[in-house]
Order: C-alpha cells, then structure tokens, then sequence
C-alpha cells in the first residue's frame, strides 16, 4: 500500500472494527450473507487507495483554485472530476445500498471507514458522492419505485450527483421558515419558484445530471413545518427512457467564499427564476416526494445519517492532521531536554519535549476517541437495520438517537482542537500554506456549523433526546455505560478507577438532567444547552475509551500500550473537565438568560 | 467619528484606562508632564480615525492580495503604502519614545491602547510600524548615538522600517541554535553570512531602507546562548550624512504564504550570499549593537515589550470579532423563543437566543478581560520606567516579568476562541470570506506561534518566573491580588463570592507550585507546564475582571451593568475550569512523560 498516507491508522481501523466492534459477526445475518472478513479488508484497501492516490493528491489544488463561474458554467480543477470517476468505478457509492438497485450491502459500519478515508483525503472532492449518497437514501427511504430507477441508479451508477436544498436566506436553523413555492400542475408534478442558500455540489459540469432534493410549500399548507414537503428538481429534465432533456428552471445566482471546503462548489441557487422555461411554461420542475407536508418529517429520518457523517467528517480531518503532526514531531530537530546543559549536544526530535507528547496525547486521546464514536453509531445503524430481535433494534434506534447530536457536535469540537494542536505542533511552518494542516483545520471548521449549528445539537440532545419517551433515551444511555463499567470494575486498576470515574459523571449527567427539567421555565433549562451537550460528550467518549481499553485487555503491543496511555490521558487531563460544567448546569444558572442587549 | 467601526470600544478603553488605571495621574511624572486627559484623549482619536479610515479599509484587500515577488522586487497592494505614510505623519511610530529622538513621550498604557486600534483595524499593515517599533526601541536601549541617530530617527519619521531576525531555519524555538556568522573586519564592521527565517517585513518598498536587526556569532565566541551577538544590517548603506548609498547582501530567498497575516510580507532572507558585494567584498555588511556575546540578552531585555504586544494583538483581533458577532446577533432575525408555539410568528435577531447571548457574554468576558489584562501590563511598564520610588519600579518589574507570559498566551488563546465563537455566532455566514470573522480568527491563529509558542511561555512561567527571587514575583502575584480580594471582600456579594473563589483558587496555584518543584524530576515538574500557564492565566484574568467590578462600584448605566454581567460570567462559567487543571498539576501526572514514541 506504499508510504504511509498519513490519513488514517488502517491498524486502528481494523483493531476497532474486529477486535472492538467484531463487525465479522454482521456476516451471520442475511443482507450481508455474500460478504466475509475478506471482502470487508478488500473494500477497505480499496478505499484506501483510491484516497491516497486519487484524492489526496488534489487537496492542495482544489483549496487554491476554487471554483469559478464564467457567467455559463463552474469550473472545477480537473482532478475532481477524474477522483469522482475513479470513485464511482469501484461501486463504492452504493456501499451500503441493496444488490437490487446497484449497491454493496456492505454494513454502514465497514462502509462508514471506507468513508473516512475519502473525507481525511479531500473533504471538498468527497463532499461531492457523500452528498449524492444521502441524496440517494431519502429517495431509497421515500420515493416511488419509479423515482428510484430515475434517480437513485445513475447517482449510485455516478452518472448524476445529488444535491440537498434546505436552506433559504431567511431560513437556517429556522427551516420552520421555508418559504419556496411548489404551485401543483394538472399532470401531478409541481413547478418551484424560490431561492435556497449554501447548496453544495449545486452547479458543476461533473455529471450528466444534478439531482436536487427541495424542500418548498404547496400553497394553502400550515404554517411551519407541518406545511413543508420534499420534492425532486432535477438541473435536466429525463425522458421516460432515461435520456438527458430540457434544462430545468434551476439556477445559478451565485457562488459562496469559505474559510475552506473549498473544493466543493457552494451554492445559492434559484429556482424558477424565468431563465428556462421547460415544457414552454414558467417554474422549475419538480415531482413530490412521498406524501404533502412530511418534507421535514422525511429529511429528519435521514437526519441521523447526515449528523454521524458530519461528524465522521469531522473525525477524519482531525486525525489526518495528527497523523501530519505526529509524522513532524518525529522529523523536525529542535532543542534539547529541559534537564540537558550542554549546548553544543545535538538537537532532539521535537516528539521528545514533553508538551509535544501533551499535544500529540491529547489529539490521539481525541481523534481516537472521534473515530470509536461515528463507528460505534454505525455499528448501532446496522443493528437497527439488521438485527434478528425487533427489540434489540429498537434499542439500536434509541441509543443512536441520544448519540446522534454527540456524534455530530464532539468530533466537530475535539477533532478540530486535534487541528488546532497539529499546527501547534508544527509552529511557525504548521500556520503556512506551504504545509497541509492549516488546511485541515480550515476544512474542519466547517462541521460545528452544518447539518445544525452546535448549539442546536444541545437544543436537540437536552431538550427531546434526553427527555424523549420518559427519559428512556438517557437511561438507555446510562443502562449501556453502566454495562462497561460493571465488567471494568473487575479489570486491571485504570480500567476500575475509568470505571468509577464514569459512574459518578454518569450519575450526575441523569441528575443534572432532573434538576434542569424541573426548573419549569424552558428557556432557564436550556440555556446552557451547550454546555451539557459538551459534558454528556466527554462521558460518552470517556466510556468509549473504557470500552477500547478493556478490548486490548492484557496485550502489550504497541498499539495496546498505545491505546491505554491515550485511555489514562482521557481519564486524568479531559473527563475530570466535566465536573465544573456539571455543578454550572445543576446550579440552573441564569447569568446569560438575565444578559441585556443594551449591556454588551 | 462616523459610523461604530466594530474595532474596539471607546467607552470600554475610557473606563480601563481612566476609571480604572487612573492613567491621568502619571502626568503628574515629569516624563509625562506635557499630557494632559486632552492630549490622551486626541491621540486616542486620532488612532481611532486612522485604523478605521486607513487600515480597516484594505483588510479584506491584503489578505486576498498577498504580496509577490517577481524575481526583483515585492509588490503589496497600494493602499499599505499609503495607510503606512498617513501613520508616520501622525507621529504615532514614537508614540512612546523621548521627545530627543522625535518621539510624544506618551505612556506606555496610552500608548497601546493608541496601537490596539492599528491592530484591530489591520494587523497585517500595523505589523510593520510595530516591528519598526521593537526594533527602535532596542536601538535605543542598547545602540550608540551614532546608531541611534542613523537608524532610529529616519525610523521614527516613517522613512526606514525595521525588522527582528532571529530565527533560522534550524533555530526556531531553539534560539541557542543560531548559526549565521559575522566575521570582524579591520574597519570594525562586520560581515554576516547566513539564513534567517520567518522575517516579517524583511523586504518590500514601502521604506526607503531596512533596518534588519540580526542576531549571529563571532566566530570563536562560546556555544550556545552566550556566544550571540547582536548587529545591525541595513538593506542599504547609510553614508555619514544619512544618504542612501550601496545595497546590502541581504537578499529574499523565498516569501511563507501564511493562513493568515497575509498582508505582511514575510521572508526567508540570506545574508552574504554574494548577489551584492558592498565596497567590494563578500558578506553583508553588520554593525555590532553594544557589546559582543549580549545579543541574546539584549533582545530579551525587549522580549516583555515584544510578547506583551502579541497579547496585545490577539486582544485587538479577538475584541473586533467579538464587536461583529454583537453586531450580527443584534440584526440577523432567525427562529423563534424556545418556548414559542406559533410558527408564523415573526423571527427574532438571534441575539435573543440563549445560546448567542451564552457566546456572546464567553466572548466579552474574554475579549474585555483581555484588553484589561495589556493594559495592566502596560501600565506596569510605565511604573517600572517612571515610578518615584525606585521600590515600586522594582515590584512594578518583577510583577510584569511574573506576567508576561500570561499576557502573552491567555489573549491569544482566549481571544482566539472569541474570534471562533464570531464565526459560530455568524453561523455559515461567518465561514465564508463574504464576512470579516473567519480572516479575523485566521489573523490570530498566529498569536499563539510567534514570540515564543504556547508551550515556551509556559515553560517560562513554571520553570523560571515562579520560582525566580526564591519565588518573590509569584508571591507578589498573590499579595497584590489578596488586596483586590481584600477590597472586594467589603463589597456586595457578588464581589465577595469572586473574592473568595479567587483566594482559593490563588492558594492552590502556590501550593501547586511548591508542590511541582519538590518532584525533583526537572521534566515531571515541567511536563504539564502548559496547564500551569492556562490555570494561572484564568486566575489572573479573574482577579482583572473583579478588579474592573470594583471599579464600576454601584453605578447602573450599562456599561457597568455589562461588566457586572461579565464577571458574573467569568465566575461562574470560567474560573471553575481551573479546579480539574490545578487537580491535575497537583498529581504530577506522567502520562505524557511516560508516553513512548512507539505507542502513538
């Protein structure tokens, strides 16, 4: 697999997937009866290779050259589009879609790795598939068997790409404010006019067809969001057997500038704006997906899968830019032991500096941390999917609901201090152009903002999930903690004292939870949501910490002592992080509520 | 002064520097006894209406406009020049400096919060006067007349600029590891032969002359530290009657493209590498600043000035992000109340949300103790320079020397989260380049590296300003903040509740101290210095922000109400984070030392 790639650890991956998560077990079950140990470790060297030698190479470009719009069409760097043809050869879009319609069926938890090396690559080229994936799943999910073949194959074929319209100028996080027209016509389709915001993947030349997926109003629905529904609008028009037709009324208003992600073409599209008038009539053409007004309710479902794989994302990014500051700790000479006298001794590896080891422990303890965190929730995923007992899904289901906005918001949190550590790491050289991780931080910043900001991920966690069913997602929660440290309590000394440890935190997470709730005032509960989103993130990572350290058990290769001194690391320098935000949050504290706008 | 420019807030400086700091009565000092409120509160105008009229402007066009070499000379947008030539005129790059050399002898504390609006407006345009700055000021401390008449004067007038080379390519953190080399010559000049690295403004044409000032070694001088001298290397020669005359062999090697910071050019330089030969021989021509083998110590002599200033900046950058994500918050409507029901009831400006106001008030209590914290430092300076009593010079030292790299490190991390919480509070707008957040964050990330990393000044702080004087400076610490708490202990109880809090938390760091140093293993006591530094930094801006309650007393008008709101927040969300640090340093933990290469 030639030199390292400085992406992901493949030993890390395969010590996670078999000896923690024992994916091979998946293999007993029917949907994935054709695979075995073999195809998964194929697929996985695959998507490794593709990600070194065919994405990788082209990060640097595409941040530099974003792309443009001549006033006809966007310009991409070649090697996006040549990345994505190689991408799409391998079939890999349809991982973890059914045989019938193209796919692998590859459980999410062996597809989800193959991912990360794709995202730890080039997060602006692999936005492009992973866009026209979860694209491809709400049709799966929703969409007629006709809308299927028209849309769903060619994407998983990598003919056409997807896109998902959500966003309007006056509509982020409050979708409930949508206001985009969908007008029914007499042959059932609809004719869309409105603007949406912040579209990747919304205009390029990389496909035959741009398949977006719209959220918009049919006149005379509720307000809010029972008043939302989800249409196709396609930038081409199909012919009934398959062939590119009219161009549609969606377009181009113009391009958006990031930080980073600036591989990825980012949007503001308007549709039905007169430019096209197909069928000789005004609007861009859409056909509903699945009922009128369960838009949103639709979106939401896949919303899981689009939080894990921000979060995923954002797990990638971290830890290639360890990878990149652990590879320059060990090559860059400067200085010398604190204790050492001699001036004239040759320099040291800066990996031997103490707080060089701090930085490099703490972004392992993170990144790592990250990485069992989006595979554990794709492992719950596949048993929601695919387990034999309905009530061993529906547990999956509730586990993977409380974890969602963890999933989502603590890699977007951590593995960008990850980033952040890497250019310390790196010093004057790490803040340059001319090296990769200040690119790495940049792409990363993006994944605290997307899918929902952190803070609506803390709205979501304390305010339903924690609450949901009677508290039953929290105590799920702590019912399956409790499980690890039952059997860590009779391990070795750091497991016991992890598991005490995490008891206590657990404990007081259920309480703080009650205190908050009882407050009677919904504004003092969550106002500082952010706060216990954090917490709550930290415990469930600390436990997933506990969890890798009893899989190592008694072994003491590298990797084994390597994943207890990250353990110990998370356990004295970050859970302990979590008792002065849990006596704010038990305090009910209003510091912020009571904060004037005159004030500031 | 036109419109708000969302750089820094007048009312906030006005409050520190007069409520609080008392600034008016240093012009009782006969240093200052030309000033008066008025001559202060003119140049403070003045400063504010050359960073928004002149420096603000072309932010957005240096950072999208980095400077080029094209093989013979450095091109930077015209608008630099022409800001730089309206600062000259101002007077303000001898803001500080006697009133002999041309200088408005101001006090230091006046004097930054002058230079704090220069940073907000443009730091990439303010880093060349304030290198030009350093520079004159090292002149001055250790230069002859004759230096200081060639060198410093044209500088003050804005006609030469000035540069600090220190590092080279194997000498970053590792100053001990200099190796370009200056040869004696008959003529007692030099000859410098060698490559330095990271050298803002180390070439443009902005300047009819660069002063650089290099550090290098005589041949035959002691390894290490103690064998650096330290020169001045002009880009031109200077005849005796100050003409320009011959070029120099200081020739660019390369320009860094920075993730920010764009508008400084910054260089690789070669000295003597043979494209000029000055009077006809090889190696650039170098003239020896006071005594040989000082060099080092000369240049630390300035470094409290130096990294303080970089505390400056980042406060600057970090209060005008703050400023714009009020702004923002305060015009931006999206989504409604928590407990709203009514989906088509209007939005409100997300400033009303919680969680924004949660961002906003971290930001504030950051920003502003920040800004407290280098005015402070400022202020001391000017003590230690012109207190009457030469006692209270002497405190006024040894607590700046105590302080240092507290005000180094915590605005550049603290600040920096503010400008991260900018962006958060922008949503994606604030991660495009549309807006100003993300270039402000990006601007800062710097702050962090340069003038020592995070990691050095927490090295500095541990393993020699806490225990230098057999611990006097971090007794002085404690004493002067045990009378604010002394003070605030008879005040109401939010007042008495900060005292008590930092009482504690001021114990525990002496304890802490005593107890890392009787370890007995240089690298244990060391190895979580960075720790250290960030739990004596939240102490120390803690103790600012009860300082600044104080200092508001019981009025009500809202910037009082603000402040009190703010250290509200500083108690109660931040100073407890330091509980886990402080438990952590207490254990001498060795999970870092203990770390192996191999386990990573």
């Amino acid at each position: 697999m030639g030199v390292p790639s400085l992406l992901l650890s493949r030993p890390d991956l395969d010590f996670l997937l078999h000896d923690w998560l024992q994916v091979e077990k998946l293999t007993a079950r029917p949907r994935f009866a054709a695979h075995d140990r073999d195809t998964f470790a194929a697929v996985l060297d695959l998507a490794h290779d593709v990600a070194t030698e065919h994405f990788a190479p082209h990060r640097k470009i595409s941040d530099s050259r974003e792309p443009e719009f001549d006033g006809e069409r966007v310009h991409l760097p070649d090697e996006v589009g040549a990345a994505l043809r190689v991408l799409a050869d391998t079939g890999m879009i349809g991982a973890t879609m059914d045989e019938a319609v193209g796919g692998m069926q590859l459980p999410h938890t062996v597809a989800q790795a193959c991912f990360l090396w794709l995202h730890a690559a080039n997060v602006g080229s692999a936005a492009y598939p992973f866009l026209s994936v979860a694209n491809a799943n709400l049709l799966l999910a929703h969409g007629s068997p006709e809308q299927i073949d028209t849309w769903v194959r060619p994407i998983v074929e990598g003919r056409f790409m997807g896109t998902m319209c959500l966003s309007e100028p006056q509509a982020g996080s409050s979708l409930s404010d949508v206001t985009t027209r969908a007008e029914p016509q007499p042959d059932g389709t609809y004719r869309l006019t409105g603007t949406k915001m912040w579209i990747s993947g919304g205009d390029h030349e990389l496909s035959e067809n741009i398949v977006h997926l719209v959220l918009a109003r049919v006149p005379g629905s509720p307000p809010g969001v029972k008043g939302i529904s989800l249409f196709v609008v396609p930038r081409f028009l199909v012919a009934p057997d398959g062939s590119i037709g009219e161009r549609n009324d969606v377009v181009l208003a113009g391009l958006n500038h990031k930080m980073g992600y600036r591989g990825t073409v980012n949007t503001l599209l308007n549709f039905g704006e007169g430019r096209h008038t197909p069928g000789g009539r005004a609007g861009a053409v859409g056909y509903l997906v699945g009922e009128q007004n369960r838009g949103l309710a639709q979106m939401f479902h896949m919303m899981n899968e689009a939080r894990v794989g921000v979060g995923a994302g954002a797990t990638a990014l971290g830890y290639a830019g360890y990878l990149h500051a652990l590879d320059y700790a060990r090559s860059r000479p400067q200085g010398r032991p604190v204790a050492a006298k001699d001036p004239a001794a040759p320099q040291v590896p800066i990996i031997a500096h103490a707080d060089v080891k701090r930085m490099l422990l703490a972004s392992k303890s993170y990144v790592e941390g990250a990485l069992a965190l989006v595979l554990y929730c794709a492992r719950l995923l596949d048993e929601e999917q695919t387990a034999d007992d309905p009530a061993d899904r529906e547990r999956a289901h509730l586990l993977l609901e409380m974890l969602t906005p963890v999933a989502k918001s603590w890699p977007a949190q951590w593995c960008l201090a990850a980033n952040d550590l890497a250019i310390q790491v790196h010093g004057g050289y790490g803040y340059t152009r001319e090296y990769d991780v200040e690119q790495l931080y940049r792409d990363n910043r993006l994944n605290a903002i997307h899918e929902g900001t952190h803070g609506i991920q803390a709205i979501d966690l304390l305010g339903r999930k924690a609450v949901m069913q009677g508290g039953a997602g929290l105590a799920l929660l702590a019912e399956t903690i409790a499980a690890t440290t039952g059997r860590a309590a009779r391990a070795d000394g750091l497991a016991a004292e992890f598991a005490g440890a995490l008891d206590a935190a657990v404990a007081r997470i259920v309480a703080v939870t009650a205190t908050l709730w009882a407050v009677g005032d919904l504004e003092v509960t969550l106002a500082n949501a952010s706060v216990y989103l954090e917490a709550v993130g930290h415990v469930v990572v600390g436990w997933l910490w506990l969890e890798q350290l009893l899989a190592v058990g008694d072994r003491t290769d590298d990797l084994a002592q390597g994943k207890r001194a990250a353990a110990r690391f998370f356990l004295r320098h970050e859970l302990p992080r979590t008792g002065p935000w849990l006596d704010l949050l038990v305090s009910a504290d209003r510091t912020t509520v009571e904060m004037r706008d005159a004030w500031f």
